[in-house]
């Protein structure tokens, strides 16, 4: 849609002191696949709402999105964030803190743009979203070191962090459209579970995408052990001299990035990791089909929604 | 009030991840002044409201102001706040930064919890404040680099990093309570002037309090030059050996911190700074007082904001 990307042109004067918005602007300008306020407006639209009143709503939960992000590359010590130097590279800690807590604010300056009626609703499932993002990425920070993360540790991760995230937008929009409360808690279930497929399907294209389709390298996530589903279905079934192998891989020093992501690649392979994690996206798609399946509405209206819900865990980007 | 303090007490159970919930608790349980959740209670009470309704947004803004204290203190390399060790410092900038993140959430529940008839103009007044106490911090941190700042530049940032907040209690406590909004706009005018009034006073027990009673170390100000309005004053007014012993303690290294505490003291004296000083404060507080003057209701009901606006500028902690 290209009123989203219009949402957030380059260039676009946000306020002053210019210190404190360059670097928003910088951050929203930069693009992205725009998918959760993209979200809103398709479920608003399935709901038979208006997408022009939900448009709002739409741009805060994409600044939120951005806030987050602008947040957690601080905490990664992330250098690149869609081929563009990380804002607190590019300026410092400091400006990245104070112009994510600034974004923070926007989100809901636009979030709070809606019918006075509709306020409430819309704020608690915000909230109480904002709330659990928070949650999970301290989670995903323990992960880091803690010793023993098991699957289920995982999905609860990814729940809070990525997929309570994908149902507010779905649920907002059906706010907006005024939707019966039983449909927008049904399409609420069916974001987080296309939220868990989501996470899944980038846990995949981070091993086995391609460079030039996924925007960044193949392998960053093997390179710095991060504990993905992939990884650890990878100690789950692994074995004898696999084990050995992938421990010393992960654990050790002997070979460089390079190496040690084609040989990792080669185990998950040898493990069929990436049919299992295909299996498990797919079944996460059912669940959110379910849901879908379960609102009251026409079944040509769903059919935006069906068709975005493969698309993202077929994406190659 | 004791109800104030009740809402923070110590050992709360507030939420899992603990590692995420703990600085906060140690944050909110460490005390303070209290004093804007109290400017909530006692505008919403004058203005004839409840002020039991009036405890949640009230929360929520003190809430907002230990976030805001978190995070600057990341930005400020601060060691202490109230006499314990930062969060930044006894845990790490990602903890703070993330705990901070969630403790704006929590605000934004908190404000969030008012009539939805309230909401829309409670929102209104919080957003607002939010962003301009953002921006008040970039122009602090940008100030300490800038080689000319003036006062005026000086008063436009305090009003954004304090006086605005100072206001906007005052003004939820009057919508809280259904006031007129001309009313409403008049106290918040109160409230403006007497947050400045009030970081003055900051300024000037900074430089001229009792360690004992400020509770922390008296000249950190001067010993950081921190461009306050004594700072500021006293460049304005020094000419000849004192412009130039000035610049020597400032931008030398000749003398120890205890040393050069007491020189800039005996400039400032000299200069008649601290009159100054409380001739502004002075001022600052009679425009409040006008506006207090303003508000339509019996004189008998201003009395608490009355007395509270002097104990706040003569306060010696």
């Amino acid at each position: 849609m290209n009123e989203i990307q219009e949402a957030f042109p380059k260039g676009k004067f946000l306020g002053v002191p210019q210190e404190l918005y360059d670097p928003i602007e910088y951050t929203l300008s930069q693009g992205g696949k725009r998918l959760r306020p993209l979200l809103v407006l398709l479920s608003c639209e399935m709901f038979g709402g208006n997408p022009d009143e939900a448009m709002p709503p739409a741009v805060g939960v994409e600044i939120f999105h951005n806030f987050t992000l602008l947040h957690d590359d601080i905490m990664d010590a992330a250098p690149l964030r869609r081929g563009f130097p990380t804002v607190y590279k590019k300026w410092d800690t400091n400006v990245a803190i104070l112009s994510g807590d600034t974004m923070f604010v926007m989100a809901y300056e636009y979030v709070c743009r809606v019918t006075s009626e509709k306020l409430p609703d819309v704020l608690a499932t915000f909230n109480d979203t904002a709330r659990k993002v928070c949650e999970g990425q301290q989670y995903d920070m323990e992960f880091e070191t803690k010793p023993v993360v098991t699957l289920e540790d995982y999905y609860m991760m990814i729940r809070l962090k990525t997929a309570v995230l994908i149902a507010c937008c779905v649920k907002v929009g059906a706010i907006m459209a005024s939707a019966d409360p039983v449909d927008a808690e049904h399409i609420y279930k069916f974001g987080e579970n296309l939220g868990m497929a989501f996470q899944l399907q980038d846990d995949l294209l981070d091993a086995f995408g391609e460079t030039s389709k996924f925007g960044k390298e193949i392998g960053g996530d093997i390179v710095t052990n991060k504990k993905t589903f992939l990884h650890l279905k990878a100690f789950e079934l692994a074995g004898g001299d696999t084990l050995d192998e992938l421990n010393r891989l992960i654990h050790g020093n002997e070979v460089d990035s390079d190496e040690k992501v084609s040989r990792i690649q080669e185990i998950y392979r040898s493990l069929k990791i990436d049919t299992h994690t295909r299996e498990i996206i797919e079944e996460y798609l059912k669940e959110a089909i379910f849901y879908l399946d379960q609102v009251r509405i026409k079944e040509s209206r769903k059919r935006s929604l069906r068709k975005l819900s493969k698309e993202i865990i077929h994406r190659e980007s």
